[in-house]
């Protein structure tokens, strides 16, 4: 085995402070209890109101930070920049959400701060890096976003914001989010874009379990969400905004020439870009959460391509770093690896067109970089 | 310019027939024009209810042979395989979608017949072919659907069918499908999956014209009922198939591995399939219409991916086949060539992993071998 570093960039927890109040919660999301079962075996998690399979079983990895570090150990991987998991605070109301947020963020810096350390060249930094939640509901004061960006940014072991695609309730192509996305570029905090809602898409009758929703609903939600953004002229006006996308870029990617040609047939969608819409693709990053290595060259390319397009020259590579969306997708069996872990790993290192350096930097030092962990 | 074939397997028709029906009606989906204005000028098409800015203009291109010939002659396409236009008979009950059924594969037939031909080192060929249509509707007894299958396979011009996403009202995977799947099979019809209805994906409030939901839903649609398809088990069942997924499998090689790892953690699921879901990807057949040289050479690589899923050893290009979509996203202004066409052709053109002769295959032996063009 490689003695690389890892760190992973797709990483999920659900605070303590966040499991008690699902607990106490009789609505959704909520986690209930067989009464009378022990709770580490019977808590079942419900994120969405019409979940199949009566929520999903849930215990101490989506918490304990020991189970975490554990997780890591048995990976190699030597950091985790952890992000709450959905349904993050949407679902509160706008005090309930300001004051849950600032709690959290200060609970993920004890998170981190109190990790055990790793050497780097660049010195011993923690384990454990995150990023945090923005109280994003409707009716909400956009003053209260920008103070919890001011709190996020504060934090020292906080390196960004993680983020659902439903904004303030009109989604992240709301002309009132211009001062959140302006406060988040000017800190040069990451922001993670997640889905968590999904899409109404035909389903249909057949009992296909959460596959559905999952390989396919949660990548056509960030992909709507993320060209929403993008025709808005966000990246226009904010370019610096350093936006990842769940997922390796969702569908985005390999609907983007169609993208370009449908607004390049609609000129007053066209007349608001600077740019083509492929160029924009070069702009973001992208975590190596594709689960196969074809997949994950095409992201790279597609990142490569957006010089032809105005861009500067860069390496695909670049923008794209190790994840594993853990604790989710847990194996079906007891087993020392994590079957979606050693697939993303395979992935990467399968990938003929990358050099070694390049697959060292998808698998930590890309996230070292661009999140500035070591440094403060 | 090369005189290579150029064979256009995504292109459309309103049949006459079904244009005067369309404009007779009073509900969507119809055909509308302006009193007292040309009608060459004024009419509009409503497909869908809630079609953004007034429905589409439309014109002698999307009905009359002769525009789709001197389109053809423009672009130097020898040949077109036409297909009937979305919402093909979605809307009628069964007795009128069965008869219209028959009457518009005898247009096809007619409209395909009388054109004129072109010399190839086969012989000398008509320069329409077409996709029939079947009366897939909600109620419609099978044999209806199974006598439609034998009226296309006895027309001489019609080499397979072209259908939405909503089969007879459950979709794709429903299993009072398995008949019309075997008859397919079994008749070597290719079965071409369009898109319609597309998805509700949050496309917001902003006014972003038709863009998301074409360049995004209608993607999502495809790829959600072919991944319905692969999962029901119609591929294990019927490997000979032959599935034509439109806008070169629109997002589906995109998530292949992602859905191949929701199947793996999914034992209910998985338990239902022969094969990684990797596997079916290189059973389907792909257009060319993807706007771009990486996404279209993405397509190919996974084609040629699924042999690690125990499928034979084969040459990803071949299974994908030069479209234009015509008569839609058409030029913004009077120009000799669509852009759309171009650059449709330039991605072909510019993969540098394929040869000349791959090349080719793609802009029309691939079809003139697919559909068996020529022969009778």
């Amino acid at each position: 085995m490689s003695t690389r570093l890892l760190v992973d960039i797709h990483t999920h927890v659900y605070l303590p402070r966040y499991v008690s109040f699902l607990r106490s919660r009789t609505q959704v999301p909520r986690i209930s209890s067989r009464t009378g079962a022990s709770e580490k075996e019977d808590s079942r998690l419900h994120i969405l109101p019409d979940e199949p399979s009566g929520g999903r079983p849930v215990g101490p990895q989506y918490w304990d930070r020991n189970e975490k570090l554990k997780f890591m150990d048995t990976h190699s991987i030597g950091i985790s920049v952890v992000s709450p998991a959905n349904p993050w605070l949407d679902f509160l109301d706008p005090p309930g959400a300001t004051e849950m947020a600032g709690l959290l963020n200060i609970d993920l810096e004890s998170y981190c701060s109190g990790s055990p350390t790793i050497q780097l060249s660049i010195g011993s930094i923690r384990r454990l890096y995150a990023f945090g939640v923005l109280p994003l509901v409707p009716s909400v004061p956009i003053s209260s976003i920008l103070q919890s960006i001011s709190q996020v940014a504060s934090l020292p072991h906080l390196r960004g914001v993680i983020m659902g695609t439903k904004g303030i309730g009109k989604g992240l192509d709301d002309d009132d989010l211009e001062p959140v996305w302006e406060a988040l570029a000017k800190e040069q905090l990451v922001v993670f874009l997640h889905p968590h809602y999904g899409v109404d898409a035909a389903w249909g009758n057949k009992d296909n379990g959460h596959v559905l929703p999952l390989a396919l609903g949660f990548p056509f939600e960030t992909t709507t969400a993320t060209t929403r953004l993008i025709l808005s002229g966000v990246l226009d006006r904010h370019p610096s905004l350093r936006l990842l996308i769940a997922h390796s870029g969702a569908t985005l990617p390999q609907l983007s020439s169609r993208l370009a040609s449908c607004i390049h047939h609609d000129p007053v969608v066209a007349s608001r870009l600077k740019h083509d819409a492929r160029y924009y693709l070069g702009k973001l990053w992208y975590d190596a959460v594709a689960y196969g290595p074809e997949e994950l060259e095409f992201v790279s390319k597609i990142v490569e391509r957006a010089q032809r397009f105005q861009g500067a020259k860069q390496i695909g590579s670049e923008r794209i770093m190790f994840g594993t969306d853990h604790p989710f997708f847990p194996p079906l069996s007891s087993t020392d690896k994590w079957m979606s872990v050693v697939e993303n790993l395979d992935a990467i290192d399968s990938i003929a067109s990358w050099n070694q350096a390049q697959k060292d930097g998808v698998c930590g030092n890309n996230a070292i970089t661009l999140l500035g962990l070591g440094s403060t």
